[in-house]
């Protein structure tokens, strides 16, 4: 049966694996030490073209945002973002379990936009009782969004500027930030980033790799103590070198793009053949994930030969589902998704 | 000057100050074992015609919120309220310090109605990835709410039957229940909520007390560990005959209901004057809060003679601000207010 | 029954009770804004001769310790005292409810000592492995000390010289300061104090008031966003009136000393009664908290007459009780004791 | 130069990369619900014989620790162990930061003993005050422990049955659990340790995975909540294949065990060698980590030709210096080391 529930739902790639396999008689320095997480952070620096960037490889998603979030941020401080950021709606309150408020505001496109932030810290600075509400420490978005949508260049640099004007770091979840600068609607790169941004994560295990995450600091300012407080949250790993050397080989002759494209590619066709099936979709995507509506009874029928995520009701009539294509996704997945559909 | 700021804003009832004047030179036993502490929590049993209350007494509002919530729940399981709830919005994250996300459903009238906590309960149980989120662990509703308003006999035996079904503890904060008790439109008393809820509080320091908050489990189901677990919240009172004084007299020859009653006549006698003046309400409130929409420059112009809250901008021209009186607001200030106004 | 079980079993010291009878019909601003708070801050500097001190008043021990270490410290930092330090033993896990491990060093004659100290941070500096452990970052020792014993000029020089050197902000616990200072053996006074650590607290609660505690700032060094952490432990006092009174009275007239020095006083002939009736000591105690050592059949006996501690065993045949005297312990307390074992 | 620092400091074992490759382009579905987490959990519940047994797998060892004791205790409560144990010295702080105590008692051969247990809970029952201290609420201890030392069938008998009679659960800390198992010295197995505790873990990151433990709920008792409160401490891996394919492949063929016991082989040679060196031992360890005292300049001359890790100073002379073997230590590292030491 094809598979369309998500980017995580095979192995590593081909390159990753045979890595691993070199790499695995000899014996390194362990916690982030060892040769091939130097040798990736070097090689990550070079594709951003950007010395100043002082990176750490942690695990996963939730862990590395958590982490993150809890040392930028004092015990009373909480974290801005749109209400449907991942760490907002799908992390069991791994935030909160720091003692960290998640200040949600509302969302436009899946994205936040520049007015509701500005007019939620022009309200919080003209409150009365400002002091006696959780304080805005950092602002966290999502790249792309958890509905695939992507900011622009003018989006981010309007927050990142009410985020200097007010003091607080700008942090960008890019647990699938392959997928967003390969995007054909994207108009900035990975170096543009590095200097847009306080820090962001680029996503391994969503794209190509086993497990693993690299979180970048984009200007030497890796918050003190941070390493003590990646142990001190489950997310230090022993034997490092599982992630050194996915990162290493993913920065590697420009791979972690080249497969990045390959999602975005393949997200074209399904785009293509979901249309000529005749269904809508809920949002515009430009990236790997696709929001469709389709009617409650295909629904039914199509799960008996693809896999794909029901996302919510849309109406009494119809759901939303999702598809998600990777960097693993073949033209031949694409070909029988065609011979079901069309 | 005037001043309807707040119901806090003077000191404690004459014959709480009487009593603490009279006791005050007994030796007692500390941190809730002293006679007065005892002597109250018969009488708020009586009152509530209740052998199976545990009565704890506590300092304040919020640290009464957190230490309850973080006693009903585990780790990783969050309190539900809806978004304009005292615990989301004014406790600059006490209950996040202690871990738990805040899950805060839409608002009606300032009240959780039962449909949008039923559909949420719903929809949590059927998202397929529900247990990826913040676990739903019990539900926290306010009365009367941050606007005055009341829930109905109903209402609360809705939300409690939905409670009930989802093995969900409710707890309501009666930081004002005085106040809300001796509503006009209230269609219970004390001794029915102690048979429609899981936990509440009885506000004191708002109706007459200097301090304390007396927390009431319904049937002997105070959490293990609670009188720890006030300790690790530091909120136990070394001198807690400080608090039990005061319960003791606000129980005695129902001094909390009739000094509540005083805060709803005058606040019947405010919206009169408010309306003769012209101004219209922002919402209807049966309490002793009122909200009101004043004209920008009559707010400046009113403020001079006048202390009240600017609540928050109603549109360019109006603000809506708050009035509130209390056990221990006068004719005298009525009429004051009336020659100012009329 | 004479009882000498704590310094907080009886009410507020008389010059208190009258000021809050005489304020009781004032209104006044909240939260810490009202004018007996201002006054009282005045006075505390007055009293220490020095300007730079910033001060808030809270209500417990236990809550001023949790909020004044968790404003100190980052998250992964805990905080270094010695294992008879009550935030180590009797505060039910206050500090580590907001994340930061309690390192404890032994302890000599209940206190920390420079040695200790010392090698505790040289040790930490020169592990390998430091980064993988909870990191000091501040120190927190109790004068009087859980056991009575005071510490010197000298030792708080010392202690302080390590904490700066190594940058780590000093705290000291003072729930019974007046007692301390005003012992015969105490070599310094309040307005030395503010110039040797960077927080401490002046007790209210075991020195004469209903409740609370003031926290000092020496050198204007409160932590960013302080006032909202004080709001986030739930320690934020609405009426703050009652608090501000009773240190605005303790610090008219040298009252807070004056009241305290009757304490030591009584200790001392509580120390001579004992002794006369031959107990031994446990520890030599300056202030007003005596450890000694009786035969379990006298503890009995004197169970029937007397109220004290029994704090643990000193051998099969013994037992160390607490005997403690207070700003309000009488001469004829004193007498009937003398009767009953003389 | 031959490396005796520690047993994580290769890749895995052969087996694993071969599984690793095999399965790398089987899609599977995610978060625990992958074919091979199942095959895991039904080898490792025959390798003990007891189908009562619920398994999760996690990443690293200080997040399996912070996730199990958290989910285990409620919030006042914090867990008993030796004051070597793991999470109390180099976890930076993971227990705290979930607002847990870690209440460390004494060790003796670095472990926790029934004597000390016992006369905790005694102390700890019969004190007066003992609601105002953190609440025991679980019991952990390591096998084999930080200094290499095991507990015997009737040590481990002993103190579970303390924790029965206390109701407090207990947990063992299995990260070299393997080599534990395979000592000569030790008198059980597998098997009947499923039925002498609540949970223990597996490890696999130091006994030849590249990461994973397996924690192990031993009679159907995994908390409720628990699947929850492993994302919340961003402990769940997406793709969890890979460390079900390890655990799969580490209990196929007996495997976790035969490559346990190289280790304890080669530990055996190691003391030899040591032993002919003329070195006296810290402690005696029958597992496959030795703690040897070396004179300081034989520690610096060492130190050119092998890795070792510098554990404490023994006295002014001499240094307590950790030398480790692994499941992939060789006979020609150990030949080589018997060429520079004899």
């Amino acid at each position: 049966m094809i598979d369309f529930e998500c980017d995580y739902n095979c192995g590593a790639h081909p390159l990753i694996i045979e890595n691993l396999v070199r790499t695995n008689e000899t014996k390194s320095r362990t916690y982030g030490f060892d040769e091939w997480s130097y040798s990736a952070k070097e090689k990550i620096k070079q594709a951003a073209n950007n010395n100043d960037l002082e990176i750490f490889f942690l695990n996963g998603g939730t862990q590395t945002n958590a982490t993150v979030i809890d040392s930028f941020l004092k015990g009373y401080e909480g974290v801005v973002t749109n209400d449907c950021g991942h760490i907002n709606v799908h992390e069991a309150g791994a935030i909160e379990a720091f003692g960290h408020k998640v200040i949600a505001l509302s969302s436009h496109n899946g994205k936040l936009n520049k007015k509701t932030l500005e007019n939620f810290l022009d309200e919080f600075h003209n409150d009365e009782s400002k002091d006696h509400v959780a304080q805005p420490g950092m602002v966290y978005i999502t790249f792309p969004t958890e509905f695939g949508t992507i900011y622009s260049k003018q989006e981010i640099e309007n927050i990142y500027s009410i985020c200097r004007q007010n003091d607080l770091p700008l942090y960008i979840d890019g647990a699938r930030l392959g997928y967003g600068l390969m995007s054909d609607e994207c108009d900035f790169d990975l170096s543009w980033l590095t200097y847009h941004c306080d820090c962001f994560y680029i996503g391994g295990t969503k794209c190509g790799a086993l497990c693993g995450e690299a979180v970048v600091f984009t200007h030497n300012n890796a918050p003190k103590g941070f390493f003590s407080n990646i142990k001190r949250h489950g997310a230090l790993n022993a034997k490092s070198r599982l992630i050194g050397v996915q990162f290493d080989t993913l920065f590697t002759d420009n791979l972690y793009f080249d497969i990045s494209k390959n999602a975005i590619d393949m997200a074209k066709r399904l785009k293509d053949i979901l249309q000529q099936a005749g269904f809508k979709f809920y949002i515009f995507s430009p990236t790997n994930q696709q929001f469709v509506i389709i009617p409650n009874e295909k629904v039914k029928e199509l799960e008996s030969q693809v896999v794909f995520t029901h996302w919510f009701p849309f109406d009494a009539d119809n759901f939303v589902c999702r598809f998600v294509t990777s960097w693993a996704t073949t033209k031949e997945e694409m070909d029988e998704l065609e011979k079901i559909l069309l």
